[in-house]
């Protein structure tokens, strides 16, 4: 059902009228990787705001690789979370780790993220199927093109259409990078599905300095949008310090952004008109 | 908690008075990917047992790589295995996919396994942590080692100790196998932790005609048991059929697995004895 | 000697007058994988000189997986890729594959390209270290840009200053791409080195209809120039076809690389601004 | 020509009277990663063959990451090998990284090997492919089984009928090992070709302690024989000190691979006689 065959004409998610996809300008969607206290977010949310973002991102449940992390805010994050959306007018995007908080972060987030390391929880990716919340579905750091697709299509099979698909980066030898950010993926899933496909080069690289020309990149290869982690302070922040940007970092990339959309869009059209052999 | 260091003697695991890990023989875990009917089932039970198996196992729950694969008996395929189990005199095995089934697969089961696409579902972990049920915890496809052991690490806190750990291949640029069984796992969990690991070298390999030498070499290097497939009939079967042996390759398997286990089992011992540095 | 800690500011490849690397303009090497025929080439050169092409590519050592493929026109080749150069006002490149062809090949080409299957081939590296024509020195498909860098500092060592580094994609589990192009490497190595580096987005993808975006999302991201395979007739070609473009697309690639240069180019300023560390 | 169904029946190549493949006893080829000095080798090529070595490798030609590190004795270590091969009356192995070295090589080795970062340097294996000499092989540690059958295809179809491959560890994300063995290399290339294929535990983990649980499980998995770094004091070895193994751990191996050569014969069998479709 996600596949360009069974439904030529782009996907377009539409998000508080936001519109995510269709050839549509990139929408960037920003904000701490964990939301800490009320003036972090809301100093961010102004930040982002003002340099151009139209989503607010924020987590409140965080998967850590060890349980002894801080592991966020929870319920009081995301109403945290919420208020910061409403008070700047943008819509709010947050992760969901748990079958058991599927209602309670569809309350609360206009998008629902599943994080890498769920993308083939099966039973969580039928949960939020039968929601019309939109999906923001990344893919799993060993995961083919292929396994993502069927992975979207649980959601899909479900009756759920506003997913989104995020690339964050593989994992492969190379140790100086967090992940390989798979930039090719980007025209890939344009020419083999119809959904929305945006990049988080944040988790991508994992190093700040990289995700500006990185982030830049990926929506001169197409990409509908990023996902892209901003902090007040990196170096005091309580997760992924080293891949946070600064307010003024951010505003760069924004510009860089703006200024590649055209090229980027016009990447997106011949790869409908030619044919798919080959 | 699951480290050497922490633990210094090795854990034991002890299933209805099957004993897993700490140089015990190794536990070879059988039986069919999917439970398909109760003949299918208890012919292969039969079989196996009388081969050396000592733990039933099969598939209730399965996760598949699309929507639209079979996805399992369910609740009736926990019960025909609870038979099975109860007639043949062997624990039983399966997997668990979601947080809503923890209790209902905690009645039937008497180990719980997670599988590699739930190797990071950190939710389904706390969730089994709080069981005393033992738990086999698949290596996720693209888990470190460290990653592996963190894992495992949400399951010893929650207050379970009793946690197997399962090698069952990586996913690497070879695409001739499914994927590349790292045997080295099982020397290296064995020198960072005390609890006990089993190789699984039906996923880990794919196909059927590797799964002897695999499954021979991981107790060579002293894995405490092996996890493997059989099917009355694998050009039948409704999954994983070129992975699967046939009873008589099983047997076969059997007698290799006991010719090496004292040789895995001497491999166990000097890295216990020599110092942890290079 | 590569490093940047070494040598603070950016080399520049001078190929006749075409400046690579610091940021320049980037420059594009464009051309058939295979040189065919004398009317195959110069129709080529003519075609990428006429859409922006600075530096012609031609094969005339082939390296191929299997020893029954066509291994290319060898001195021949090198003949007829000199002529094209020469007419049509290009300095050449072509690979070099054997130590016993360094003489020969440094008489006719201007630059001398190490694949990726000799990116670690040290004696090959030594001999190409005591000329002083510029060498482009691919990345090993599975060289982290430690491996990578230290295969320069054989050139280097040597007394060859003139080297170009190439990005051509690592292998990875994906396999709807022939690599997996890292172009994260081109910002990494801007930041760890003074040398140039360009992309090649042929190898990188292995598919034409990748190349575009690839191609111009790599200038974004930084890069020096682009290496390109075209061909008059993609589907005709003895070798690498699939990821030829023809006369057109490259054209439009062309304006692609022109429309993001600004960018990319700002994009190099900051990170040699920044500190080092994260 | 590698292939099974080109020739049904194992190869079995003669070294000075040492039978390698086809079902014969698994040979072990040990020795010093780099040869340093007369009294390192002799003493431990007198080690090695009290413990049942059949072959003594030494390096004189080292391929190293980085060329400011050492580099070999060249032609004194070929004469100190050959002099320390007839002493104790045993055929010698040593690495070959040059074509200009082919004929000096093949003065002094009984078998030559090709190394990992030449693995696919076809200008070499055509050279050696024009000898009579042995040739081991190993596989390029990011090749796929095709990619290492069609480089052995370059040497055969030179005419060198006398080739050994040789597994030596892939790369992997994995980072606590040098590189992940695939020890599922072995039935494989048993199953696809005639040739006879060894592992090289040293540089498959990098790690000393692994040497032996992995020598072992690559014999029980049906291993022609091993390739093994000794040395009289790895913590003063040139190179490669972490992954050499003490002549006391070395004796310890051998005991192991001794005790599960039945089975890794018996491993061997059965595969030749199955159908070669799933």
């Amino acid at each position: 059902m996600g596949s360009r065959e069974f439904h030529p004409t782009d996907t377009v998610v539409n998000v508080k009228g936001v519109k995510i996809g269709g050839g549509n300008a990139p929408v960037v969607m920003a904000g701490p990787c964990s939301i800490e206290s009320e003036e972090q977010l809301m100093s961010t949310a102004n930040a982002v705001k003002a340099a151009g973002a139209q989503v607010l991102r924020g987590g409140a449940f965080k998967p850590r690789t060890t349980p002894y992390s801080f592991r966020g805010l929870k319920e009081e994050g995301l109403k945290l979370l919420k208020a910061a959306g409403e008070e700047t007018g943008m819509p709010v995007i947050t992760e969901l780790m748990s079958e058991k908080d599927v209602e309670l972060v569809a309350e609360y987030s206009d998008i629902i993220q599943i994080g890498t390391r769920n993308a083939q929880n099966f039973m969580l990716l039928d949960a939020v199927g039968e929601l019309t919340t939109p999906v923001l579905l990344k893919r799993g750091f060993a995961n083919s093109y292929d396994d993502w697709l069927n992975a979207a299509e649980y959601i899909l099979a479900g009756g759920n259409r506003n997913v989104i698909l995020c690339e964050r980066g593989i994992r492969t030898f190379e140790t100086y990078t967090r992940n390989t950010l798979d930039i090719a993926a980007i025209p890939v899933i344009h020419r083999l599905s119809h959904l929305p496909v945006v990049a988080d080069p944040s988790h991508g690289t994992g190093r700040w300095h990289l995700v500006l020309p990185m982030g830049v990149a990926a929506i001169a290869a197409g990409a509908d949008g990023l996902l892209v982690e901003v902090h007040p302070n990196p170096d005091h922040a309580m997760s992924d310090g080293p891949q946070s940007l600064t307010f003024e970092n951010f505003a760069t990339l924004m510009n860089g952004v703006q200024s590649v959309a055209p090229i980027g869009s016009s990447n997106r059209v011949p790869l409908r008109a030619q044919p798919i052999g080959v």
